[in-house]
Formats: structure tokens, sequence, C-alpha cells
């Protein structure tokens, strides 16, 4: 088959062998598979990488020695069953999947792993127990949102939202507009987001955000202040009790950007006693001064992945139009756009996600 | 009034004017007043102390250029009621309070404000709606243990324990001794703590530690594994489910050490989604590496201080002999003697909490 494989830190276009599908596993045609930000990592800093997962424990390490198929956002039909499977979905059913393989004693991140290729190539194997039926009405390009929107929908689930809550999200990359749906999804009201990018607020505001801010212009922590400060009649709050109870509501902030410096900047931004959801994968060595988390009694909740259920879940928001997919999908590129589209998405201004379609 | 008195960053023991009760205010004679690992902190860095806790918000700046009484963990005994006091607690009778008092639009906290004195001092002015009266059997050293103990407390309610988890405290000084007691009134068990001092794991042991690890020697977490470790037939967990469903009862860590590269350490040794309360407040600049944080998905739990009700029912634990307290006083010194235990407080082999009496 065809495929995009990251050879040597490259990405090249070029012909490998065909999975074959072993017991309960089902062969599948990729169909649309997202680019996601952690790939374009992969690519750039793929030995560190590999380094710190395998330090901080994480299932199935790559060899990067060897080739390998990315792609863990995808959609596909089903070609072929493998020996001992049910059939209980037919050849020709589109179907999604959270993006690993359980085969033998063995748990296999599709995407990261090179002995299974990922979505960036024509043909994937599966497992038939983790296949989720795609509706019909939903297209390829939307259902392969699944997995970035599932990885939204468990922070939200993190913070563990109340009514009273004032959310705020830092960051409108892929992750932090998968956080808004999610929160629209559960009613949360204002949702406020900030981001440099004015394409990446107007995406903010499609998904559902309330109040975007331009962090260049202007501080989110005190735009959250205005909207979240409870009316002193209403609250009683004067005096010095103001300094035990707070004149504001409950915040959750959402930290969906991932670099050094801004668990800091959350910290000294924060309202006291709020929930922080780290969703934003920070690959390098942070500093923080922890007295500030301290004196306020933050929570730092750190997020990561989603739960089976979560990702089902997920794929019937998309199917049920409850997430505003359309706008999220800026790009689409047949595999020997692939190399291009990564250089591409270094650009926030112009690609939220570029959907690969192999048989394009 | 006799008192020790931090001037230029140095302890002298002095006459100062006696305290004045203000409107709905007590003055009270000092009878027993622990030593804080803050107060060491404050003496030998104020500058930097005053500094970041204005920067982090924390209320009430005090101003090392002037004259400052410290001492916030007190017994006392009330000698007379300033005007438009309720009296409903006679001269004479031992009071607690939380060390703040709320004076006009001020919130000044007691041990750290320039306008009033600490229990480094023979007399104080509390709030009369703050006293709590201590019972007759209780004694004024031990009922000066409230405060600190009311911050191990206030810890573990914030981890928000379930029968499951197997508790690992890391650092067993008094606040790592308070979290353990408070885990022992909660029923936890087992109850695992480390530290590198043998005089200070006998002391965890006292307080109610099951499993007491020599840091030095071997790795707590580890140590925890074997403790939290699901007999594996009872949980089926073999083969690649292994790696999805943890093979241990949950964890919860208290850090209660508060230095650069704890929170780094319990990261990286922390199982999966442990529940991580942050009791130790380090003061200084830490580095971290998220990564370990997000792939764990730990939740980070920042405790400071205690809640009024929490504070009473601490002292009501004192009360009623559910925390063996007595081990847990090592020392006990006249104002004289106050400069002299800052010094020997360094030692964790010789201390655990110097009580200072100034009337002795």
């Amino acid at each position: 088959m065809r495929a995009a494989v990251m050879r040597n830190q490259q990405l090249i276009v070029t012909t490998v062998p065909d999975p074959e599908p072993g017991p309960g596993e089902v062969l599948v045609r990729t169909l649309a598979c997202g680019i996601c930000g952690s790939d374009l990592h992969m690519l750039k800093h793929g030995p560190h990488l590999a380094d710190i997962t395998r330090r901080a424990g994480a299932p199935g390490m790559v060899d990067l020695s060897r080739d390998v198929i990315m792609g863990h956002e995808f959609c596909a039909e089903i070609v072929d069953h493998g020996p001992g499977c049910q059939k209980y979905l037919a050849a020709g059913t589109r179907v999604c999947s959270m993006p690993m393989l359980l085969r033998g004693a063995e748990l296999l991140p599709i995407g990261y792993a090179n002995d299974v290729p990922g979505g960036y190539g024509e043909y994937m194997v599966l497992n038939e127990m983790l296949l989720l039926k795609v509706p019909e009405n939903l297209s390829a390009a939307h259902a392969a949102l699944t997995e970035p929107m599932a990885v939204g929908w468990h922070a939200v689930e993190k913070a563990n939202l109340t009514p009273e809550d004032v959310a705020l999200v830092i960051g409108c990359g892929p992750v932090g507009l998968a956080v808004i749906a999610a929160l629209k999804i559960r009613g949360a009201a204002p949702i406020l987001a900030a981001d440099f990018s004015a394409k990446r607020r107007q995406l903010a505001q499609g998904l559902g955000a309330d109040v975007v801010i331009d962090a260049a212009a202007e501080s989110p922590y005190q735009r959250w202040q205005d909207a979240a400060r409870r009316p002193d009649a209403e609250a009683g709050l004067s005096g010095p009790l103001a300094l035990l109870i707070s004149p504001f509501r409950p915040a959750v902030i959402f930290e969906c950007v991932g670099v050094p410096g801004l668990l800091q900047q959350v910290a000294e931004g924060a309202p006291r006693n709020a929930r922080v959801v780290v969703v934003g994968v920070c690959m390098e060595t942070d500093h923080i001064e922890p007295i500030f988390a301290a004196i306020k009694e933050l929570s730092m909740l750190f997020s990561y992945g989603y739960a089976p259920d979560e990702f089902a879940l997920t794929l019937e928001h998309l199917a049920e139009g409850r997430i505003n997919a359309a706008p999220l999908i800026t790009g689409e590129r047949g595999l020997d756009g692939v190399p291009a589209a990564f250089e591409e998405l270094a650009s926030p201004e112009r690609h939220a996600k570029i959907i690969v379609e192999p048989g394009r």
C-alpha cells in the first residue's frame, strides 16, 4: 500500500507492505485521518519525545530507527475480517476506533507503533471489539474528529462542572477548541476563550465561546474576573470578609497550550480555589513558583486522552450535530500532500485541522 | 510586656508596649505558642517571603522595616474584654483562636503583622467572636498544637479519602506528622510515611503511620506499590489489560517537604491517577517536567491553611485524645530561649515542635 512514512525523522510517501489482520482484527481502508500536533512534535523532536514518554511510563514504545506510519485520528471502512472475528459489522461498514491495538500481550498505540500502521497509510488493522459504527449521516472527515474531540470531552469531565462555574480556555488550537465544544454541550455559561490568533478566536466563537479574548491586548484573567464577579449586593461581600469569601463565581481554567511558562502564568492569574485542568502537554522542563498555587489553593488536574465510553459518546455528539465540526476542518489532502501539510500546520493563522484522505 | 521581637532580621528579647483590645477584641495572656517552620523561614528569608506572598496575593502584608512579634500557634488566657464584647467567656478562661484579627476593614495575620503581636509575647489581642474555649483536661501546650494539626486535617479533607485509598506521606516534619494524625482519625489504612530522619520516622509511627520508610535506603514509591498492589487473582489483571486497569489501589500522596525538586520527584514516582496533595510550601522557583503528570493524569491539589470549622474540630480532636500529641512536643522554652530555639529547630534529628511559654 501507499503511505506517508516517518523514516529518519523525515516524512516520505512510499510503498510499504499491506498490514494483515491477526485473530480478532479487521483490515480497514483509511477514509480520513486528522493531523495532530503530537505528530508534528514527533517528527521534529522524536528522540526527545520517545525518551520522555518512556521515562514517564507510557505504554508501547516506538523505535525511531525503524519506519513509523503515524495518524491516530481516523475513520475507516471495513475491508476484510481476520480469523476468529464475530463479523457483526459487514465489509463496507464505516468505523472509528480508539487508536490502540490489543495484540497478544501487547498494547500498541496506533500511529506511534512500528509494527502496525496509522492513518497516514491506505490500510490499517483494528481490533474488531473496539470498532464503533459511524452513522450514515456523518462524513468520514467529521467522524475522524472523534479522537481530538474526545480529548476535550475528557478534560471537561475531569473538571466536574457545576452550573456556577465560569470557564476560561487558554489557547484555541485543536485541543482548546475541543474543550470549548465539550463545555458548550455541557451547558457551561459563559465560556471565555483566549488566543493570540484572530482566526482561532473566530473558530472558538464558532464552537461556542461566548467571550473571546486577544491575549496580546488584554489579560484573560482580568477579563475572567469581570465576567465572574458576583453582584456585591447579592453576595454582601464588603469589608474584611471579602478577603475570606470569594467575590467571584468558581473558576475552571483549561490550559490548552502546553509550552513552558504557561503553568506559572495560570498560577499567577488564576483566582483562589480555581480548578486548573491541564490539557496542553508540555514536553519540556517547566519552571513554576509553587507558592502561588499554594496560597490560592489551586487544583491542577492533568488530563490526557479519554476513556472508551467518552470516545464513543463523542462520536455520538458529532453524529447528532452537537459539535459545529465543519469550520474545524481547514484543509483536506491526499497522501502526497502530507509532508507539505505538516509544514503548513506550523502557522496557526491558516489552519485548525487538516484531514488526510489516503484514497484521494 | 516582654516579647521576642523580629527586628532587622534578628530575634531579640525586649520590652514593648502592651497591646490594647479594640472593639469586640479581648486582651489575652499567652500561655503557650509553638514555633513554626514558616517563622524560621521568615527570619532567614523575610524579604523574599514578603515579596513572593505579596505577588501571590496573600492578605495583610508585613513591613519588615518595622518590628514583628511572630507566633501563630497559640493557647492563651483571657485577661480583659475590650469595648462592645459579649463577655460570654469570663476572664481566666483558656482559649484558642485562628491566627487572624479582623479589625475594621483589615484582616491582620497574627504572627506576621506589625500592629498586633503574635504568641512570642506575653500578651495578644484576639477577636472575641473567634475564641474557642479550651477544655479543662487539655494542657495549654497541647491546645497550642491546634493550629499546626488543623493544617494536616485540612490537607486530608482535600484528598477526599475513600476506604480504598493507600496514603503515602512524604516528609515527617510537623506538617507531615499532622497529616498522619488526621489520616489516622479518618481511618486510612495502611498509612505509609517517609523521612530521612530516624527520629521523625519514630514520631510518624507514634502518630499512626503503619509503615515508615527511610527514603535514603529505599524508594517510598516502590514501597507504596508493594503495599497497594491488588492480588492478581482478585483483580484478574494480566496481559495487556494490566496497562489499562491499575493493579494498585488508589494513591493519595501528601507532599510535606516543600523544597525544590519534590514535585518532580513525586510526579516521577507516583502511580497513574494519583491525587497529590501539596502541603509543603516551596518558597523558591521549582522545575518540573509536566509530561510526567500529564501521562499519569495526576491531580495536584495545593493545600494551605484550614477553614474555621476544621480549626475548631482539630481542637476537639486534641481534647478527646484522638491525636497522640505528647511526643510531638520536644522542647519548652521561656521567651529568653526563643532565639536559641530557632537555631535548634534547624536539626530535624532533635526536634519536632518547641513550645514557647512566655510566662515561664
